[in-house]
């Protein structure tokens, strides 16, 4: 087995975490800011001195290409993403860009044997933090969002156009450079879990199976405004009231279905919202994912069969988006398993439940993503945080089952 | 008994109708604004016309003053406010001020004798919509507020203080003009509900005994922040589940306690409130208000004994001002409910849910309020509605009543 350099991995994660350092741990490094713009710099600087070829497309995703052996095989392309969210940390998106970066660090000082071209990539605006939606670029070059709309985006807090950004930035480049089937062959993306499970059960790797379905809805109380001190409890139709009331029911009924699903009601809006005024208004979303679509059947139906009227209030519901579950490829989850079971790494099969730019990927080339543990599960924030070690196992089962790609495909 | 007359009452409430009419059978007449200046200035040539002398102390309330026959004699006063909320109707305050001018209207035109000089009297700023707090010229001559505090207040949406906008309404007087004890005798204040009881239980008078006590609190619930899709149910401490689960418990026990307590959850704050995150932070008010102390006490018991653990989430309470209730005057209540008999009215004795300056003035006169029915219970609000007949119904006991006072005091 091959295995990269602690050492080096460290002083790459330390010397990215300077591009946008907070001086609390964290980082804001918005998609396209200054920040961002030095992380890209440095990469390729640190890419050509790796003997490898810097490219980017129209959307300024960037592709680092070391040759391979072989003439005429497709690339195989690792990577993520260097953008982080408002006051985030130093691991989420760029450990895929550096442990990317050390696999073919480590490949090139011990001349380890590789047929393909092995290509490291930075996917632009993966977090959406300034410019939405999440995962923009991966969206455009999978069809998923229109390029002329995107260009529209104005930044959030601020007056630049997405396309602004991308002009002023200096890494506009070809669009047939855009990742695709007939010059790839396939996707890697080493991630932070996000999530407390690898953690909490002790274990060194997800192997990231696909990426969960989900549901969302905004649910809707209407109920009658009145005065706080001069309508009778029996009189009042309380919107809040009935909003607590089906927050309690939705957790009492979606908890019962599967203990793979997760559900949310992370933001809501109470009108008048006056503390002497009985609300007449309550709207609050509900975000649920699971990897089994029949699950997600269920809690639709559930959602549907909510009672109309609760305490006197109206009851209805919107649909928003959602999306179908994604399966990552089975050979590619092969060469993870295999690489992780002879580095000697404990190990679950698991769900995505956040969205990765490998989800679009996995629509043209054989997928895959790699999870190493969160502490405290917690991301997007300043004390995101993994041990190098966690960083090094990684890379490690990247670098291995790259080589194991290498050889079969 | 003596009467009003219904017809010009009707016109009463019309002509003050046009001031700040919104157009949709509401009114924005904030304090000492234009519409409320020229609602003042119809009020000074209405009160001159019946032989009345107006004044006005050094924060503009007004005092018109019909003389009576006896020497000597305190003053009786009555009235209410003229300005009113953001978008409110055409009877909450203004009913109070119009039905005491037509109580001095029938006894001029009908020659009624009376030994007293008559007071009808309009508060400065009672709503508190442009200048906070509510109550605001009432407090001050009271004593709950310094004037010196008031005057800087800025108006809501605005740059203009108090202290400006009372220079440039032209209605600054002598602050010996106050109401006080030494000048004034007893003081009725009639108003609208502004709930649905009368209504409901069909009663044309509600025999004001008292404004309620009240608590308020904030409850904080503290949680832990995380991504609605990658951490299982289990590990949640999800703040906004907390808080529904609270709420739930509060009408529980709440309800439980006595059927005349009112509640309310009417403000939310929920952080980071957005629809992927999983909220760590919310915050909501309780207002709560009984007449009876000792079932306040009991709600503060029930405050106090909420789990401090609610879901893994943190329980604190922050307690905010209170007041405590006030029992209006019994003679004073007996005039009332003498007249309400003597006219066959039904009515109730009921206490008062809202603040009003009532409250304020009861601390150094007699004091008493008289209710009638608010269609809906709705008030502070566009659709506010009482009849001409419900009009006339307290217009004549507040007649009656004043005469009985002017006998007996």
């Amino acid at each position: 087995m091959y295995t990269v350099s602690k050492d080096r991995m460290v002083e790459k994660t330390t010397a990215f975490s300077k591009y946008g350092d907070l001086g609390n741990g964290g980082i804001t490094r918005l998609s396209l800011s200054p920040e961002a713009l030095k992380a890209r710099a440095d990469f390729k600087k640190r890419a050509e001195a790796l003997g490898m070829t810097v490219e980017t497309d129209d959307i300024a995703n960037m592709y680092a290409t070391l040759p391979g052996s072989e003439p005429g095989l497709k690339r195989i392309v690792m990577g993520s993403h260097v953008d982080s969210v408002r006051s985030g940390g130093n691991y989420d998106g760029i450990f895929g860009v550096l442990s990317s970066l050390e696999v073919v660090e480590t490949i090139v000082t011990e001349k380890i044997p590789h047929r393909h071209p092995l290509t490291v990539m930075i996917w632009t605006n993966e977090e959406g933090a300034r410019f939405e939606p999440a995962m923009m670029c991966s969206g455009i070059v999978l069809g998923k969002f229109e390029k002329e709309n995107m260009l529209k985006v104005v930044e959030r807090d601020g007056t630049v156009t997405f396309g602004e950004a991308l002009e002023a930035s200096g890494f506009i480049g070809d669009a047939k450079n855009r990742l695709n089937k007939d010059d790839y062959v396939c996707y890697f993306e080493p991630h932070i879990e996000q999530g407390p499970v690898l953690e909490e059960e002790g274990l060194e790797i997800g192997i990231v199976e696909g990426v969960v379905g989900m549901v969302n809805y905004d649910i809707i109380l209407e109920g009658q405004s009145a005065h706080a001190g001069t309508t009778p409890q029996s009189y009042r139709k309380d919107a809040l009231r009935a909003a607590s009331r089906i927050i309690m029911e939705l957790w009492d009924k979606l908890g019962a279905l599967d203990n793979k699903l997760v559900f949310t009601t992370g933001q809501i809006l109470c009108k008048p919202n006056v503390h002497t005024i009985v609300p007449n208004y309550v709207k609050f979303t509900l975000d649920s994912r699971h990897q089994d679509m029949d699950v997600l059947a269920q809690v639709v139906s559930i959602i549907e069969n909510l009672p109309k009227d609760v305490y006197g209030c109206r009851l209805s519901y919107e649909e928003h988006w959602g999306r179908k579950t994604i399966r990552f490829n089975d050979k590619m989850l092969g060469y993870i398993e295999k690489a992780t079971n002879d580095l000697g790494y404990s190990y679950k099969g698991m769900y995505s439940g956040a969205g990765h730019d490998a989800q679009y990927v996995s629509e043209i080339l054989p997928a895959v993503m790699i999870f190493i543990p969160s502490k405290d599960g917690l991301s997007h924030t300043v004390v995101e945080y993994c041990s190098p070690d966690q960083l090094v196992h990684g890379a490690n089962v990247l670098l291995n089952a790259v080589l194991t790609a290498d050889a079969e495909l």
